[in-house]
């Protein structure tokens, strides 16, 4: 492979997995206040698929790139860059247009502001694994949600890569750990990744189990991406002046407002997104403090589920879409 | 009339305003911390609707009172009552069961927590519109909205009462006041009522008129009891990271979660109340204290639109569900 020249992924049109294509690029070099990475791995994230399928907060202009999540070992530097060096480890995190930085490629160019060196005891595929759901998870249940020792927070879609950190995150804060599952397949390995309780939602009535566990209370926070008619059962389960945060749109149902709820127990429903955090310096330089602290400590463990190879990246977003995962999916880079 | 006997309202069945009947009672002492007061006002409600209907927070037990203001003269105190006196001009705070305690009525019965002197300047009738309205707007405008200098604000159904006080709050907290209304009748009565802006939803598009008057960066907070489809109108017309406080459901319409406006731009939508503070002494204290004070300056005034005579109960009640009205309605008592 020539230095000047580099394989990453495109797309032409919005669709199912098979619109992405691997293809082979001229690099540029890196501009003011960029770096290049070449890229070992990349964390595979839903919001790529939303992007790939024009559903996103981002729409795609055609030819597009796509990707938040790569960890590889800077390459080059632009004009203006003194907090990075050649041969650092380094991962990305997600404060930048897609559209515009994609990181599906061998090579990529990203601002040298959205690149963090990663700790020594990593793997780059658990590199890959670290901003993404770190950040959302820290600005969701601490910044936002204010989680504090003792409350009680509800994660649903547990088994996600955004799932799982937020369970980390939670008992870092040391809250208690309600998490829901469909089935009770998952139900051991949410226990053993630090659940205090699961609700098999398929098998048990959410709100009666909640109230058993929280005394009749109701849980104090709720973390959840799926929205759709399951925010009416999560309100219902909510405590008095609980807050509700909102971070993704997975059901393909309507959502409808729990406006009783809301009125009766003065219910917080925030919409959240990890941008909020990302476009700021402070809040930024905060969230990354309190997640470097937590993966040198081991309270944060990027847990993966699956690696494919580069060439199977429509593969890739294929098995993400299937919903069998438990944790991150990475694609390796040769 | 004896002394041991009183006129009040009750209703045996939930249904529409002919339910409501005036009924000769015989009156109870005064219990501990409960206070009798001779009523010369009674300030109607939406929440009075609401429960006659059966729709709201608290469900009537039949046969039942209802009715949360009325302003009157301290007949009588019950045990441990010290901080009133038999002789004073009151008026009561909607800090109590309906059903228990309802004040539609000559005499009536209700807890000293729940009763304010009010300033001698006013009459029973403007005694009577004092605390629903003023606390609500105060309760979600200033403690969960935290309006302040410069920030705009976005009050619907401005004309009712609680949208009136709503706007005379704000300006109290030299916020921009944009305000809503369905047709142009009320528009010269609502700029009148210190409105900055009046947006006639039926003749112009409400987020276009919002983004020219805030510079296109939408509202920082919306004070709404309507909710249902156009709840997503206004988020479409709040800003980036705006609040908005759901206090009540006049739409009969289902009210759709406006998901992608809140993940785009981080917004709070939040149910509200003024039951959370009526209930805290310290919240309620702050806030009786806040009134007061707007009162004594003249920079809060109870509007009256109507009143009508305690025989026509039934009828205020008809005219406040024809939505004619700017401002209060009040019964007065003989």
């Amino acid at each position: 492979m020539s230095a000047s020249t580099a394989r990453s992924v495109r797309f032409y049109a919005t669709g199912d997995a098979s619109v992405l294509k691997l293809e082979q690029h001229p690099l540029p070099a890196p501009g003011e206040g960029e770096v290049c990475i070449a890229v070992e791995a990349i964390g595979l994230n839903r919001a790529e698929i939303m992007f790939r399928q024009g559903q996103y907060l981002e729409s795609p202009s055609f030819p597009s790139k796509l990707g938040y999540e790569a960890a590889g070992v800077i390459e080059a530097l632009g004009a203006g860059v003194t907090t990075l060096k050649v041969g650092d480890r380094v991962s990305t995190i997600p404060a930048f247009s897609m559209g515009k930085y994609g990181v599906y490629g061998e090579r990529v160019i990203v601002p040298a502001r959205a690149v963090s060196v990663y700790p020594e005891r990593l793997s780059p595929t658990q590199g890959a694994a670290i901003w993404m759901q770190y950040l959302t998870a820290y600005g969701g249940l601490v910044e936002v949600g204010g989680l504090s020792a003792g409350m009680s927070v509800m994660i649903t879609a547990a088994s996600s890569s955004v799932g799982l950190a937020a369970i980390q995150v939670a008992k870092m804060r040391e809250a208690v750990v309600i998490t829901t599952t469909r089935g009770s397949a998952k139900r051991q390995f949410l226990l053993d990744a630090g659940a205090d309780h699961v609700v098999v939602t398929g098998e048990e009535d959410l709100q009666e189990r909640v109230m058993d566990i929280t005394a009749g209370q109701g849980v104090n926070l709720v973390f959840d991406p799926v929205a759709g008619p399951l925010l009416e059962t999560l309100a219902a389960a909510a405590a008095h002046r609980a807050q509700l945060i909102e971070y993704g749109a997975l059901s393909t149902q309507p959502t409808p407002y729990p406006l009783f709820s809301a009125l009766a127990k003065g219910l917080t429903l925030r919409g959240y997104t990890l941008f909020e955090l990302t476009q700021h310096d402070e809040r930024l330089a905060a969230a990354k403090e309190f997640v470097h602290a937590g993966l040198a400590a081991g309270r944060l463990e990027p847990l993966i589920d699956r690696t494919f190879g580069f060439e199977e990246i429509v593969e890739a977003h294929r098995y993400m879409e299937s919903n069998q995962q438990k944790g991150k999916i990475v694609v390796t880079v040769p």
